[in-house]
């Protein structure tokens, strides 16, 4: 297991990173991109005191101790454990959720079942990539989402064929690959990348049924950060006290013709497995994002906490009503996590614990479609000085600040607090932060229509239609085979 | 245990009952009242069939084979196993919840727990109650909510002393009570009636500290049934499939000076625990709601469902949204069940197993306030003639019949059963049911407004507020004691 | 003019109407159907009140003294004067709309306008229609919503040829008609019926684009009237104080294969008009609905004012947010009404004023859509007593009744009144009406999803993608034809 | 009237400005103050064109050409011609609010007014302001909210007592002021600032009661502005399309013992008509902000439209749904303007014409409470890449460039434009704009929660409550004076 220290160093490999128009040569160094650096090694200090550690580290009977990331689940009890740890390396990263080694742990265990269903040496694959990641304590990303460009249009029907990443070339030790994925999350923190298929694809698509990794600095891969406007779009990082300490980068990914050699290629033309694939890696990440989001709320929660105080109105009926909206989103996630494992289902050839998908899903669309209605709660309780507090700067200047910190003072109970707590809803609701979690929120780790369609096709209606045939009295109802099983049967096979 | 027709003879016993201005010697004969006579016996017919009788029968060390809705809950996995009964009753009650005997155990479940901190001989007053309806298979009702008059006061303060039930003398051998309750479901149908206080009081407030059991037919108990309306307010019971075959009645419950034998009383003037065991009836009462409501869901799904076919518009997409809003609904409450079992906490003293409080509030709250979104779908579906619909008379007149099953025909779906199901429809949104159970579902098992003050009281923002005070770099947050433990505690508890 | 006498007298002409299962010869001494008789005839009869008078006729410079319901608007005063009387007869008939007049003058109006259209014969029929009407004092009804079958095939592809009201024969002297409207209100009250298409049609449904005014008793006109729960469907009478003084009835209108003289059919197999006729009429009927529901939401906030004060909650937060709410619905029509009165523009041919169509479909929209979520907020304010309210038998019954006054009575401020308060209450959200009710404002005058297709495809973004095509920085957007012109457009025009 | 150099001359007059912790010697030429500085200046050049000009000035008897913005509107049409020009000066600004003359006649509106209530040389002092505004031409800014403290307490309950601006001295010559007033728009770009209470008062507040002008260069005002983040806080100005070129700045505006001439001295210790003119300056503004924000609403919608044709799902119903809501939202806000102008009532005393309060109020509420709502449709619709898009300094580097616009080009019905218009989208929805706007649209010209309350309060439910009491069947209700009438009796006024 590697220290923050030999994490750092593993960095250092000559990847291809552009930020704001420049490549960066060392991201550790970089002014900005060194905090998503840190924010991603934080997760290997973490392990340093000792109570961290007993819960972050798993002994694994090969490989010896692991991080936690990497235990393959294989019981409710191990999805708990999981959830739990998401959870608190998200609060110990100040709320923003820490990807480093949870998405691809994700993935892994999506490849894990699918594998099963392929060929022999595709599954040997996967589980060599699970023991090198396990064993060398690897950071992982995943390059999912394909940049689409006609969304009407299927992977080949595109005007321009690149538009779904997929095989150019297939030699004798391996394929070559071309495309771009989208919103990739700390690729540029981690050591490989793991590429999926993003849908089902259909026979005329098979070179975009592609799974593969390859190591983050590989040939032809090129990383182009996003501008982090959330540290660089305030006056000073003080400004940020959430950003400039934990933030994760995203990239747009291109590959420019790269080369995989064939034992890092899990699928290749296999179209019929492209949909399991992806969607199973989807169901675990949003079982993920059931497990970080509750904690990224509460940063949310208990700033609306302490904006009421120093407001004065915290037994306002608006401002509690305000409140309990924002603990009801929270608790609505938590809730579904909760259910999901214990209402879990092992997977029967790979024996793999999968979360309960109705109760994810439920779960994750509540958590995507009313993240606006949470911020706009503390939008509300803040009041208005979240678009016009001076900044920091200001506060610098003894000309103004004997000003602000007399006029923007509140009420007695937060005394001498009250712009730093104002600041940090600044940065929550009133600055670059808050356009970047309303898109992130929304749409990250899979889209609300996307979850409705897929959650109706799923549904099994059985038992309500024959409530109602039997009430109406008439003739039977001929639907039912193929449907995930809902509550009753799903908590009866967790019991 | 008993039969259907033992139960039935027990409800011949000179209980005081009236409906509609008349008193009502045989409610068993009764055209309108044998409805939920025989609602309530279902209960016990359906352990005729061996299949359901495993599932309904419980072997108790002491007593034998007891119905399952006296099993005394003392894990996660006996809460499952209740949670599953009630739906399983409610289901094969036609998706009409059947309260016979579970609101009678959730109030012997608070009484346990609330008895360990009384005197000894509460407590076992309250075990010998259980032991008596275990053994005896009883139907135990609970009257509850007091009449109340005006709501800003408090007991002790209201213009007429008896707007909450007291204790208006004490005697060697007993005490007696008067007042009223309100919304007494079943007490009509059952053995004896469980009166509990509905609120937390005052010292002033020690005569209306008063909770006990009284057989059905106590001299000076009388029930006064609300007019059935969704029986009676359709042209013929034809009219409703539903209710024509499965509904629970209501009284107002008078209590004209009922005189109680001391050993049938639980609580006498300890105001100080009135509270809790209001608060801990509620909590297993919502816990109830949230368990038999997903079926009674399923009633209204399934005609959704059908409704969409008969009218030719499944594909619609605003139809699937409509769908999906009710699934969604009903999943939560079915995924706020499951959680609460699982993150459930045994009382130290009792070691009675409760459900989460935190999942079951929410789970109740979103129930009762989106009822009428829920129905709304239905409506939204089903169109205009669920307010129009020719009656079943119109349908046995040759004259009209043929317009009518030519011309309300729909798609070829379900050709020849369309009227049947509108007809089901208008039950349950367009006719006298609709209004009932609107009142129902948002009121009963404990109001909105009630709720939400609790969980805001009982949550705990510790987490929340450290992470804020964390981010915002300033002093420490003093609040920590006495809250609900949310979340990660609960799961961990569970596991 | 006439009297109500007169009126009256009118309706005894044979029509064939059934209630029931049973043909109804003399619908003015009917028990139920006496009471929308009266309802209707209480049109007449409010015009002899001088004041109201005043209000209700309008003098015409051809035919002298006129219902002003039949005041063909040609200014934005003439839709404000329309707006009010509708107003005015709905509180005058205790908040029930009472469409007597209404229904039949917004036919006559889109009529008017399409018949400037047609062969200059058809126009005289109209105008003819509309003198007769308007001298006669007529009572109209119309037939417009088809029963349809399968939603998602046009009529002529329906598996049953009749399911939309078409031609089955062309006569020298006039057309012979079959089919069925639905939901048809106050048919049987009505003189004579106007039947309009409900739907844009192609060449192939030509026999469908028929529209034409028969008298109510034409031969092998039948009404088969819904059952009036509402009435029916409690104890007594006296329990349905709003429905058992006002109240309409709907029918199912059957065209077994009726005569329709020649100068009785406006439109006959131009089937490209009868889109736009149904356009023109759903869009006065909305006007006609925003006009009235406000005055009908007057009755159940006057219910919750009056609910809130006998449960002694009007000082509550949440019951003050609910109030709120209601108003809000109640006044979004009101405003709706009034903006889209001021902003009508004049027809160029026909030079009559049609109301702002954005603005009567912004208000019908929300007006249809959140009605549920309008009585829920009186379901909250009243508490459960809606659904287990005893009888009005019940206070007849002098053993019940003590307790019933004693113990269902509420905080002083309505001393004496509460039993009549929850009564009304219960009518309104928790019996039959609610039901009918629910299915009425959600459906009535034109479908939610209709509108909402309707105004997207009319909507022109012009100004709003020349915007953003400016600040974006891009070429141009050419779609700006054929679109409704908003805001500053219409708002000029009625300067 | 003034030319904008002839304006832009005016502010270079010593004002204190600080911006980012340093004094602002002439904003005129800062390269980020100058942004705000040109807006206001557009609004005088707007005047360069003939057909504009046309609109914005208007002939005053006395005073000649002034600008339309300070025409004292008397009639339904002065108000709709006002919110006419505040639209399109708004959308000659790019969408972005142009407040420049707007803000301060709201003011001068509400003062003329109040001061025919107050002493006669009050009265004239107002006038004198409206004349010099007009005559000059004058850019004015309103400093109305004040800093507040501890929000649950009055004024002088403080514990500072500066948290609300206050007299400090009276002298013979004129007052001396202390105090600060937050969320100044437009303060360093105004002649001068119109200062007035933020709240009705009582008489121990009497010291607060103060309204007066001031020279924006006046001894001991300093205007401390906020971080523009939507200009500074992304990569380029390029990627901030619409702030880069119109934007408006806050202050925090300090009063530090700013001496006020009694003849610029409004009001002075009259604490009863404090809360009217609080109420009336709000009254006005609120009508502004339903004039201006359906032109902002075009920017995003217009970028809706783009972002749904470059990803090719324009045809999807969700997609239709979402643009259907915000269409909703922006038109219910026209709506209201149309309304209030309508239904609009003169001041008795002034001649003044107000806009029709309720309407106002209804409009403004659903445009604060749902602003977050609608940018929220624009996420759901764009997709993840308003997070992730990179920046334009990644499109000028050749390295980079290819690769973005080949990946991230969409359909082709905006071939070439994608980039661009997700870089609109990006700052709309996805950067510092989106958190700046989500507390201006929320809390900007009053809070929903105020307005709520108060229209709780002025609500006349005479004819609601009169209705039900009619339909109970009980006793009278006995509140009826001193409420604003609604609907019948304004439109009757306005007709």
């Amino acid at each position: 297991m590697r220290s923050a220290a030999d994490y750092l160093g593993s960095l250092q490999d000559g990847r291809t990173v552009y930020y704001r128009g420049e490549r960066v040569r060392d991201i550790t160094s970089h002014p900005v991109l060194k905090i998503p650096v840190q924010h991603s090694a934080r997760l290997f200090s973490l392990r340093d005191t000792d109570s961290l550690r007993k819960e972050l580290v798993v002994t694994d009977r090969q490989l010896g101790d692991i991080s936690g990331f990497f235990l393959i689940p294989t019981s409710s009890s191990d999805l708990l454990y999981r959830s739990k740890i998401i959870a608190l390396s998200t609060r110990a990263s100040g709320g923003v959720f820490n990807i480093t080694q949870v998405i691809g742990s994700d993935a892994l265990f999506a490849l894990s079942i699918v594998a099963k269903r392929m060929a022999k040496e595709s599954a040997e694959r996967v589980q060599s990539l699970w023991r090198r990641a396990a064993k060398e304590d690897l950071a992982l990303a995943v390059a999912q989402t394909d940049v689409k460009g006609d969304r009407s249009k299927r992977p080949h029907e595109q005007r321009e064929r690149d538009m779904y990443l997929r095989v150019v070339e297939r030699r004798s030790d391996g394929i070559v690959v071309r495309g771009a994925k989208a919103h990739t999350t700390q690729s540029i923190t981690s050591n490989e990348i793991v590429v999926l298929p993003s849908r089902s694809l259909t026979a005329a698509d098979r070179d975009y049924a592609v799974a593969f990794s390859v190591p983050a600095n590989a040939k032809g891969l090129k990383l182009i950060v996003r501008p982090m406007l959330e540290i660089e779009g305030l006056p000073t990082q003080k400004d940020a006290p959430v950003s400039s300490r934990d933030a994760e980068a995203e990239s747009l990914t291109i590959f420019d013709d790269v080369f995989v050699p064939a034992d890092r290629v899990f699928l290749d033309g296999d179209w019929k497995l492209a949909g399991e694939l992806a969607n199973l890696f989807a169901l675990y990440h949003r079982f993920t994002a059931i497990s970080y989001r509750p904690v990224t709320c509460d940063l949310y929660i208990g700033a609306a906490r302490l904006a009421a105080k120093s407001n004065g109105i915290t037994e306002k009926s608006h401002v509690k009503d305000a409140l309990l909206d924002m603990v009801l989103y929270r608790e609505y996630m938590e809730m579904a996590a909760t259910a999901a494992c214990h209402a879990s289902r092992l997977d029967s050839i790979s024996g793999v614990a999968i979360p309960n998908e109705l109760y994810t899903n439920l779960g994750k669309l509540n958590s995507n479609a009313a993240f606006h209605e949470f911020i706009s709660r503390l939008v509300d309780i803040a009041g208005g000085l979240v678009s016009t507090l001076p900044g920091s700067e200001d506060l610098d200047n003894k000309e103004e600040s004997e000003y602000i910190l007399k006029y923007l003072e509140g009420s007695e109970e937060t005394l001498g607090d009250r712009y730093r707590i104002m600041r940090l809803v600044r940065e929550l609701v009133g600055g670059p932060f808050t356009g970047y979690m309303l898109g992130w929120m929304t749409h990250a780790e899979g889209s609300v229509q996307a979850s409705k369609i897929a959650m109706l096709r799923a549904y099994d209606f059985t038992g309500a239609e024959e409530l109602a045939v039997r009430a109406a009295g008439i003739g039977a109802v001929n639907e039912r085979e193929g449907k995930t099983k809902r509550g009753q049967a799903d908590r009866a096979k967790s019991e």
